[in-house]
């Protein structure tokens, strides 16, 4: 069977790595490139984050660019600013400083991929050209249109889009994580990837693409549970001893949040879902044809999404919503690529 | 045992219609005034409404004002712009021609209070001051503190607190309709009352007076359905006439909505929890003190109130929100209040 | 000659008590009554020193009614935080400390009216209603329309015009001190008052009343320098003595601004202007009929006028901008009236 | 004497194309490129523009390539409302409907450079990569730093900033005309450029990159009279030819606004001043830094810049903002440069 040709474009990020093992392992994914976004992290980081995991996984054949670390409009600064206006009082005070600095602090770690040791050298590089352009090279010196996967902020695909509008044509699908349908946990700052840049959100939605969206409300009834990370670690591989370790890590940051959902011992796996959608459209049991839109200003619901599944607002459908998924086929996609990788 | 003293701020409105009810005949409030507001009509219609309502239940005696057309920064005209913008395409041409002058033609019919004709004389006049200056005189005025009931936009009390401040410590507390703790239909407008007047809302929450909330997604579970029809009809008194003819009129413009819900022939009675909630607090089965807020700008959430109910702002709570309410023994203090008039 | 009846609403202020100074002084006015607002200084200082210029000019029998602290929309605490921002590095550390907590002490002392020692005791008492409902109550009660002259933010007669709209006929014109129609000093905030309480303004722009704007633009060039003082001070009488001393204060506060100007010694009296205008309308050399509109958001302009003079929004006009008025005259008007008293 | 590298970014437009002559003319700049962006017109026009300007004048050397049609967040046809609402009376209904496909149709004609007939045939192409990315590629590849003339909206110079950071450091400056450090004409939507795309004024005004802001304020005080165009005229050359007939056109259609200052038959031409001062820098009698921000959002700011020349704001001086020119001088300039084109 042919492979589908995608770009991956991320901010690991635990989530976004089990993505990363998920596209490559499953064998049915041409990565033609990784492409990196501050999100989880600053870009430096979440750049080494993808380097290491493709290397480990021994992955060293896809390129990988280095991406926007700023937001369209609003930089890595003000983004920070915002977040933790946005969730003053969820930590403690020496939380509080850490995520001064670090976006995603909280969840990931200070690296952005806490929970694993990766080797201290490696010597996979990132290309000498940015994201943004390796993009553009790749989708005009391809035959096929090239699905995009963005798993972190959309500033990346936003540019790219903005730049060379050309090329959109070029574009088969988005299939992005990000976003939500619903209230979650009715966070303030509603979804982190629309939160961090909603300017680059709003020129994705308006581009006319197709469009497929795994909101936060979805992708955080996926549940990972310890069945899933002891079929993995039963693999007893290489890659699997990443993936455990770091899923592991991943589920005990969880846990605090969970437990107003009365849940304990589950972890979300929100970026993978994207690609996993990609991989087979089938795992999505529900899905709707929506008017989607995003709000850009405003004190409380900037970077908010709104689904209108009322049809309220009378504008045309721009996005495939998705509802539901198949969680136990999705586990199994994760148990299967991770033992596909060496 | 002594009476309540209250204050019911309302734009009649079906749901109005049956909070005057329930407070006039539950015999348990001491009713000080009604002032109107425009909400779900303008202000002549919801006016009018109000001295209907009271005349034809025999609470002659009961004063009432008529308070503000606009709102307290966007006016009325405003207001029938952003709504219609907000549900542009919920209905027919001729439904939007219809609600490009009336606001909560949808739902109340173009007189505010479609569904039973009232006689057309009245003898019941509107006072000659008006609403907020009624409100406060009667504040003043009082030994006792006193407690405000609003069911509309919150126009009037936003005036009242700020044109008054004087004389907000004698405001016992006010017991709202409006707001909502969730997304509900996903309207992009959320709910009504606080869309209309948000600034108004914003005065209001920030002023220091304790607030019980009954938002949107409470009011929306407690179901009015034909039993209870049925057993206010059974009562066979002038008062039960009405209610029952406006209820079924109400209910019926209900079922399209409902739908989505998989539920007919049941209706909320959104502003009447307001009221029950006064008479006998027990109702309330469960609610939480948390920090509401209101968003003031913004495309689609303008007008949106968050309850911050993961305390992620690290805000004083000044709200208590409204969970869930007793649906049955609301039922019968409908059934009850109603038989009590003549 | 018959007398032209007013009401004065003011923050003093030295410009305010000068303009109590002419009002009363002229002999033209009918003053109905001193209403004061938060603005310069909050409300409890503005009352006091409106008590005290009144009591100490002679004009005991002017009822002052305490108004609005907060305004309509925004709090105080909210003003004093937008102004911090908007002038960050204007003054030292300790001047930055002290204004922290006083709107206006840069120009009026902490006080809000520095410069001369008021008698501590003052017969002088105010109103036990407050501002909104003593303008509603005169306005009500007489015959003839009233004109008001606002020389502070508008909470206060926003707040009238929208919890009494059955009164708004019985105001003849709103000849107020506030807004722009230039850059002036390229101020951030533009004009004090309007920057103060913009939702006010809006609502005051909206009224339909006829309005005559006598804006920072004209004020700062109707400038009074130490000729005038001097004469002020050759009247040796009792009012003269507190004018000079107060006008002496408030030019040593210019001088620093007025460097930029290459200008020393002078000083202009905004709120004069508004008084001056209605005792002769023949003062105001040049003024045009124009669509004027307020800013309402935005980081920058939040509070800005703009004066529609190309017509480009084609929005019918709704204010009397002036724009140049017959100092000489002003100023003999200004020592005349002060002379006047006692 | 060494040549100066330069891009040129620009949406001609008749001052564009004095800018395209001048800086090919004048034999002192090197340029790299020349890259259109929509702004005067759709980017379709603005690039046929640029083609014609430089095929005729014999400037085939320089390549052309395509930007931004749509604003980086705004699309064109926002941008094109927004405009409207700005400007909807100050021309007769039938120039309006021609304005409301046509951004800048009432001052340069509906194809952008109404005013000479261009050959019909132009064998100068378009390169067949966008601007975003040649600015990239020639910036990347050069060894000096190179200086950016942006003379339209600043769409394509912030995507680059965004999208490529790493060559950030390899912009020599910005010498741009845009923004403005006064009202003028009280035009409500301020100066062109930086109204038709705020975000990108933002990224480029927070970038770092040394600027130098020719605003609308200084270039309409540097205006080109009837002896200029008689000079340009006397050259009796082809390139002389062109710049004359669309100066003339140019100057035709300012006359109407030029009446409120008591002016006619003169003309700024506002994007040549831009190019002059990289070529002079002498040209420059008075400027100042200071820290110039841009509104971006609002009702009627939307789009203006604020030159904080009191240092109100307290943040650090990030532009040169120029105050007066040499006019003498630039007129000299652009007729000596008019008669070195062929």
């Amino acid at each position: 069977m042919k492979k589908i040709p995608v770009i991956i474009d991320c901010d690991p990020g635990h989530d976004d790595m089990m993505a990363l093992v998920l596209a490559y392992g499953s064998g049915r994914l041409d990565i033609r490139a990784v492409t990196t976004v501050a999100g989880n992290n600053g870009v430096e980081n979440t750049t080494r984050n993808a380097l290491n995991v493709l290397h480990y996984i021994g992955a060293d054949e896809v390129p990988v660019a280095r991406g926007a670390h700023d937001g369209i409009v609003r930089t890595h600064k003000e983004t920070i600013e915002r977040l933790l206006a946005a969730r003053r009082h969820m930590q403690t005070e020496e939380e509080n400083q850490e995520q001064s600095k670090i976006t995603g602090a909280a969840v990931h770690g200070v690296t952005g991929l806490d929970g694993f040791d990766f080797p201290r050298e490696n010597p996979k590089q990132v290309e000498d050209i940015g994201a943004v352009e390796l993009m553009a090279r790749i989708l005009r010196e391809s035959e096929e249109k090239i699905t995009l996967i963005p798993t972190g902020p959309l500033t990346n695909v936003g540019l790219l889009i903005r730049a060379f509008p050309d090329l959109i044509h070029k574009i088969e699908r988005i299939s992005m994580m990000g976003g939500t349908s619903e209230f979650v946990l009715s966070r303030p700052f509603m979804e982190f990837n629309t939160f961090v840049d909603p300017e680059a959100t709003k020129i994705v939605f308006e581009s006319g693409i197709p469009i497929t969206m795994f909101g936060y409300d979805v992708t955080y009834r996926v549940m990972c549970g310890m069945d899933t990370i002891g079929r993995i670690e039963d693999l007893d591989n290489h890659t699997g001893k990443m993936v455990s370790s770091l899923l592991r890590f991943f589920m005990e940051r969880h846990n605090a949040g969970l437990k107003r959902l009365a849940l304990k011992d589950v972890t979300p796996i929100h970026d993978a879902c994207a690609v996993a959608g990609v991989i087979d459209p089938g795992l999505v049991i529900e899905s709707r044809m929506l008017h989607v839109d995003i709000e850009t200003s405003g004190k409380f619901f900037d970077g908010a999404t709104i689904c209108d599944y009322t049809g309220s607002l009378g504008l045309p459908a721009n996005v495939e919503v998705v509802y539901d998924m198949d969680t136990p086929r999705f586990m199994d996609m994760l148990v299967e690529a991770t033992g596909n990788c060496r």
